[in-house]
């Protein structure tokens, strides 16, 4: 057999960061050079490579120092034909994405908070001048989410996304479940071993899940929209009194990303900690490790399961983007299916109240005759059934209040949230109930 | 915007089979028009079934009476651009699957069987005729995991594939795990529920997990194999004994279909029941769910989890094969990428005795000074320490044999045995060992 690859051009590749990702790309580019070739058609070459910090990157011994700089501008050149983005940031990374685009240059980046505040605008330029983005880095690391939605499930009508997609905060929640260590110990030593940032509130606060839903939200519903249509809780309230409850009832806690079809053409859309039943496949899920629930209408539940950040995972999402760009098929998918977010129609979220859960709820009751009963009285009044209670004896003499647990079946979160203000309100009841939902069949 | 599929020629279907998933192929083409029309960008048209029961398939109330015939040359003609095989079978199929490809027409299978045995002919004549051929339902149902080992994954040099890839295997062990049932009882609760044909032996011999594991590690590793390549122990000897032994150790017992690189360019391949770590991803499969790790050098452990077969799923997986090639990237990432096994140099399937692993034993031995003295003497003497020793007290007065279990740490699996054989012949043991891997990792 002749060798395929002998009539055809090599692939131009330029890099924008050299740290974490972008040093792996780099690596993985020099050390399966041979391999790629064979995988995808052609040769691959890296040809320039863009940094804040020249020396440093000329030190590294991961490229060549002949093609490093500091002016992007330099991936301009017919030299390039695929620009990769590794460097993070939104707004500069904006401006070189846009660079690239209009140069006519392929774009592969792993950037979820450009492609959730700016995906349609560029998606759109990209379409605009013949060009393809692709993103399977930008959620979930190493894990093949992006590509599953797009093509292997494209299929189904997606009917839930639930996903563990913040790495940090599933380290945070696997501590407390596990360790039963509080939340602040528990972040503490998250950023001793480097799974949190020195600033951890993108993390702890659902946005950076929020983030990546928006985008993967975007493919399975075939909408537009943005990480901020997404409304988020994050882990840093979280009592370690509700982490043990839920264990005694057989509910680990864990941030989920959650976006559902309403049945009546809109999404309810969330990021929040949930109690999922111990059997559960997501409650598998621990440490830093993320995964994706996808329940469609044929496929019924699938999880892909993975490391969510780090050199090697998100270099692989990125160099095999790079080698589907350069065998050309992705660039056709990207112009030929109508799976971008450029041609979706904004999404139109719906209050999450009108949404129906079964949920876990916590009240600090006093321990007089008829409290509970009162409590139990509201909570039918407003069609909500108990699933079960639970009370532990006090355990100090003189303690005025005891925590009393309720989980609730399938109702309407409105109605609990209204019910939850009267029971607040209650001579027997101390301050509002903590409100968890609980997730069931994922 | 002007409509995007106005201008579009439409994708004429021909469908052999309308089973249990050609039926619902022929439901999902028809409730999806619109959607598929919009993600594809052009429409589906389901144009020709061919069956052997006409009469049966023209009443179901599932496609148009008037395209149901049963010559599949029907098939041939120009309104046809795609071909489903859904039909099953081998040597009918593998005709049917010719003359498709001959006639110019891309085929969608989800024929693992007809794959495993013929798929380089098939694939080399597809590309000699500018087709492609398409088939994610071959392996693992609705689980997109020929896409993502052909496309998210394809960066990585792939160290291992442990698949669970038999849903009947898998819910008879389920069923002696969690219920303590014998393997006899757990298969003829199977047979009652659907889950086991009424002959089993293709599924609980391996041989069916051996023919989907012979398709992944294809696309994985570069090669090309049967599934006849892959040595199969089934489940079928399994003691329950062994299962409850390896509970108190902390392992559930899971069939795998493995596939791992020797680190010199061959495979160690196997299918047979394997312990798997309580803790581990793939001890979390339970009933007759599917699933498949993939150890890559980049992205570390990934794991696909979900339904292996049934109406859905399968069709979930066909269908969408079918939308890619429609959009018509499919075609050029068949045609442009060195990715199918027709391109790929037979695998060299190293001896199993060769590898690595740790291993679980169980051996009968009088209750007698000095009996266990000479097993760990004789395994010592073969370079094997043991990880964990575990005998019961005997429970039956005048028992002469008590049960003995032993796990090793990582040794080579041929030391392993030449050591049971000397074991085996040891005056205060009675027969040979039972011997099962244990799968860290995965």
């Amino acid at each position: 057999m002749p060798d395929p690859l002998s009539q055809s051009t090599p692939l131009g590749v330029g890099l924008i960061g050299l740290g974490t990702v972008g040093g792996g790309v780099a690596q993985m580019l020099t050390e399966h050079a041979g391999l790629y070739a064979k995988r995808c058609g052609r040769r691959i070459e890296l040809r320039r490579v863009v940094v804040r910090n020249v020396d440093k990157a000329k030190k590294s011994g991961l490229v060549d120092p002949g093609i490093v700089g500091d002016d992007v501008s330099a991936l301009r050149g017919d030299d390039v034909d695929v620009v990769i983005e590794v460097a993070g940031g939104v707004d500069t990374a904006k401006g070189y994405v846009e660079q690239a685009l209009s140069a006519g240059k392929h774009v592969v980046t792993a950037n979820k908070a450009l492609l959730a505040a700016h995906g349609p605008a560029l998606f759109k330029l990209a379409r605009l001048k013949g060009v393809s983005i692709a993103f399977e880095a930008s959620c979930g690391g190493g894990i093949p989410c992006v590509t599953a939605l797009q093509f292997g499930l494209m299929s189904n009508a997606v009917r839930g996304l639930y996903g563990i997609l913040n790495g940090t905060c599933n380290y945070i929640l696997t501590e407390m479940t596990q360790k039963g260590r509080t939340y602040a110990e528990a972040l503490a030593d998250a950023k001793a071993k480097g799974y949190a940032e020195a600033d951890e509130t993108l993390d702890v606060s659902g946005a950076d899940a929020a983030q990546k839903l928006a985008i993967l939200a975007s493919l399975a519903f075939g909408v537009s929209l943005t990480g901020d249509d997404v409304p988020c809780e994050g882990i840093d309230t979280l009592d370690l009194t509700d982490v043990t409850f839920g264990d005694e009832l057989g509910y680990d806690v864990k941030l989920i990303a959650a976006a559902e079809d309403d049945g009546r053409g809109g999404l309810f859309l969330s990021t929040r900690p949930c109690f999922v039943p111990k059997d559960a496949q997501l409650a598998q899920v621990h440490g830093a490790f993320n995964a994706l629930s996808v329940v469609g209408d044929a496929v019924g539940h699938v999880m892909l399961y993975g490391a969510g950040a780090g050199r090697g995972p998100t270099a692989s999402a990125v160099v095999s983007d790079l080698l589907n760009v350069a065998s050309g098929w992705y660039p056709k998918a990207f112009a030929d299916m109508g799976l971008m977010p450029d041609l979706h129609e904004p999404a139109t979220p719906q209050p999450t109240d009108d949404a129906q859960s079964r949920f876990y709820l916590r009240l600090s009751v006093r321990d007089v005759p008829g409290g509970f009963g009162r409590i139990t009285t509201i909570l039918g009044e407003h069609g909500i059934s108990l699933s079960a209670a639970l009370q532990h004896e006090a355990t100090h003499t003189g303690d005025d209040f005891v925590p009393v647990v309720i989980t609730t079946h399938r109702c309407r979160q409105g109605d609990l949230h209204a019910a939850c203000a009267m029971i607040a309100n209650l001579d027997a009841v101390s301050g509002p109930p903590v409100v968890l939902r609980i997730l069931d069949a994922t």
